[in-house]
């Protein structure tokens, strides 16, 4: 399944006892169109709030339904502020998380007070040196340890992650940093862009330096998550 | 003052006791800044839900602040959904709505199902014929007596608009339909975008009977407010 979603109104991704999520969603119309519960495995857990143009998820299912007749079941039955874009049939060992070969992330900067659109961007006042910027992306480009980018004390699993592409598309008032991994690490995006932004507001950083510290405490904050959009899956 | 604002968390408009409406934001904020309850007069009476990205509102003041000052102190004052855009002194005579010459406003469509963005469009499925909702708009222009697209039953003043733009700009998967005109009646373009879209849908109508019908029940259905933006406002 590819879905497109609001992350507004959600506590996130990840199912959870009595709060409404995205997968607690499509679970809850999937059983209500097949009668029985199936897990759904997403390729990205983004958090509450992250919104979703391309999210791909996979599931289990004894059905008679096609993926078409299947779609609009489950649209019949989803909050308006989820969408299954596209139903496929894929082999019974697919699985949506572990078989994914990149994941695409966009953080989305507006460079002008918007009382429209609000919930999807992130307002930046004063200015900014957008080469400055263009320059700094570049440095997350390649495999490295993260750790200084990982909003999680987990010590126990590997920090490294191989970004494949990283770059800045300027269409004022937006400012768009795109980021394209094998996986990312928990709020990877969110602190890359506000480390991003701190030095496009000319602070004296290098991202080199700050992978090489592999501390928290050398990057920027963690960026608000209502500009954070899951753009695409690939497998 | 040029104001933009996100109009799905308002009461529309105008002021009402109790209730969170633009106008009333605004007179809140003016009189936290000024200390002085002041009359604001907008251009155009936007209905609950309906945005605005140009709505233009006059007011009278006294005050040593700068416009630039006083549109910062305002911001400051106001919600996240209401932004002042710009503040320009004009003469004591002037009034933003009697003085306009012209309003345009849109109303979005748009043709794929969308969970991002779709507090502001208005979804259409099924084919539709835009180059019959071009011939449709066109109907529109001129200065007619639009009783059939009012939805007040008003019966005491003239129901003659003069409408000097209508137009279809499509850019899929939006189709944007713009009116602009002297004023406009009570949820006009809303009933105006609900008839074109029943002509695209196949209706045999035209646009020009239902206007001489002046039946309010020769038009299509008036369409729901989260759609419409008032765009601009000419003085």
């Amino acid at each position: 399944m590819t879905i497109e979603y609001d992350g507004t109104d959600f506590h996130g991704w990840q199912s959870q006892p009595g709060l409404s999520t995205v997968q607690g969603e499509l679970s809850r119309a999937l059983e209500e169109i097949t009668g029985r519960g199936a897990e759904i495995v997403g390729a990205g857990r983004t958090d509450a709030g992250v919104h979703a143009a391309g999210q791909v998820a996979s599931v289990r299912l004894e059905t008679n339904l096609s993926p078409t007749e299947l779609r609009r079941a489950m649209t019949a039955k989803l909050p308006g502020d989820i969408v299954v874009r596209k139903i496929e049939e894929v082999q019974l060992s697919f699985n949506a998380r572990f078989d994914a070969r990149s994941r695409t992330y966009s953080y989305v900067f507006i460079q002008r007070p918007t009382a429209l659109w609000r919930r999807y961007y992130y307002l930046i006042t004063g200015d900014v040196d957008i080469s400055a910027m263009r320059g700094a992306i570049r440095g997350f480009l390649g495999e490295h340890d993260f750790t200084s980018f990982c909003g999680s004390a987990d010590a126990g699993s590997s920090k490294k992650c191989r970004v494949t592409k990283a770059g800045i598309v300027q269409s004022p008032p937006l400012v768009l940093l795109s980021f394209t991994a094998d996986h990312f690490l928990y709020r990877m995006v969110r602190s890359a862009a506000g480390t991003i932004l701190e030095i496009g507001r000319g602070k004296p950083m290098k991202i080199s330096e700050i992978i090489a510290a592999r501390s928290r405490a050398a990057a920027g904050p963690t960026l608000p998550p209502h500009a954070l959009f899951l753009m695409e899956v690939r497998y």
